[in-house]
């Protein structure tokens, strides 16, 4: 049986909603100028550890979308083959999407925003449809239709992300291709909970950095041989990862 | 049946080697930042007609994916599904590839010159492989390895490409999908003429602008009900078309 790709994944860089201190989840903004930057770095990562990606793999958001073609662009790769899916979205904020993090952790207490953000399965109360952050009319969602979320928690992500993984992504990885999956932190979250095995309770626990690649190299069965993966700037990555952290406070 | 969906053609904007009137060919140069300002213009002219992609075919050239990148992100579809293929490519100007025009046409006559730019059939002296500018190496070409050519006329273009329009963009067209096909002067003159039945006499004198959109509306036959087509911009266009008309004088 021929060797599995090298899968990586890369969180996208910061986009103005984050930079804003916004919840954004499924809202359409585009990267901040250091997210461009931060993506031009993760393609520089990427040529520099000579680990060049034969297709990628995109949610359907903008931010996502930039990044990979920046980070290819930069790595020589911008020729390889491209599949999208709304399955490797951001999680659905619900009616938290477009307003202020620290103003709803002010307006409900920080044990609520924290459970919004962090716990594995309490979604926050759904978007109205119709509501200027809900994505009800957006063209790109019409063919999902009924799985269109109004509200995501983790496990919601979890349950959408896995048949993606199992249908678009594990068959390029079996066909020896090098997959790079450009995506988002609760969808990157979401994958490395089942791939490490995170339990519930740990996952809370675990950020992913914006912008650094993070290569995953997997058995037959699909399991980590550096579970945990492994950063392309482990340094960046540590620093990153504590910032994110802190968001919201 | 249902209807077809539309085509619609877009030439990159210039090139880097454009602005400097080099033969480019298969070389993978980047845009300008006048090209950049083209495929944003481009992204616009879709968006005012409302003209919308649901499918994006490119070549594996940097110039023809980043001007579908910018146009898609401008016109709010950059969450298309992507196709690419060789068979998009630029013509392959052989052993011109890298060289100035004015100087070709200096050094070999401005007869000789215009065969090579423009004859149906004479194709450039192949380019030495190994050579600078030649694609041997290159991994985007290993899958077509025999096909890999040295040098092409036109008709080469032709017989390259007419299998990928079949095999690939007419399907998409036959489920309805609007389909934006980013590519070059030759692989899209190539389209035209297999399009609108244009002669191989006729083809030589026959400019597409870059940047702006070429709308095709075809039967079930895949007939053009607009012969020609229309430009998103045809004022612009016939400007262009007369100053691509004068490149290398």
């Amino acid at each position: 049986m021929a060797e599995l790709g090298t899968l990586v994944l890369l969180r996208h860089g910061q986009s103005t909603w984050n930079a804003e201190n916004l919840f954004t989840g499924w809202v359409d903004v585009p990267l901040s100028d250091q997210g461009e930057d931060e993506a031009t770095r993760g393609g520089q990562l990427l040529a520099e550890a000579g680990l060049l990606p034969d297709v990628v793999h995109t949610s359907l958001l903008r931010r996502a979308i930039s990044t990979a073609n920046i980070a290819l662009d930069g790595a020589d790769r911008h020729w390889i083959d491209v599949r999208r899916s709304w399955r490797l979205n951001e999680r659905h904020y619900g009616a938290l999407q477009g307003k202020n993090k620290k103003e709803i952790a002010d307006e409900f207490g920080e044990e609520q925003f924290m459970l919004w953000r962090r716990s594995y399965d309490t979604p926050p109360p759904e978007i109205e449809r119709g509501s200027e952050f809900s994505q009800d009319a957006d063209p790109r969602y019409q063919d999902i239709d009924g799985d269109l979320p109004l509200t995501e928690c983790l496990k919601d992500v979890v349950v959408r992300l896995l048949p993606y993984w199992e249908s678009a992504i594990v068959p390029d990885l079996r066909a020896g291709k090098n997959v790079l999956v450009a995506a988002h932190g609760n969808s990157l979250r979401a994958l490395v909970k089942h791939l490490d095995g995170v339990s519930e309770a740990d996952i809370a626990g675990l950020n992913i950095p914006t912008g650094i690649p993070l290569r995953y190299d997997l058995d037959a069965e699909l399991k980590p041989t550096n579970p945990g993966g492994t950063y392309l700037d482990p340094e960046t990555a540590e620093k990153a990862a504590a910032a994110v952290a802190n968001q919201g406070r």
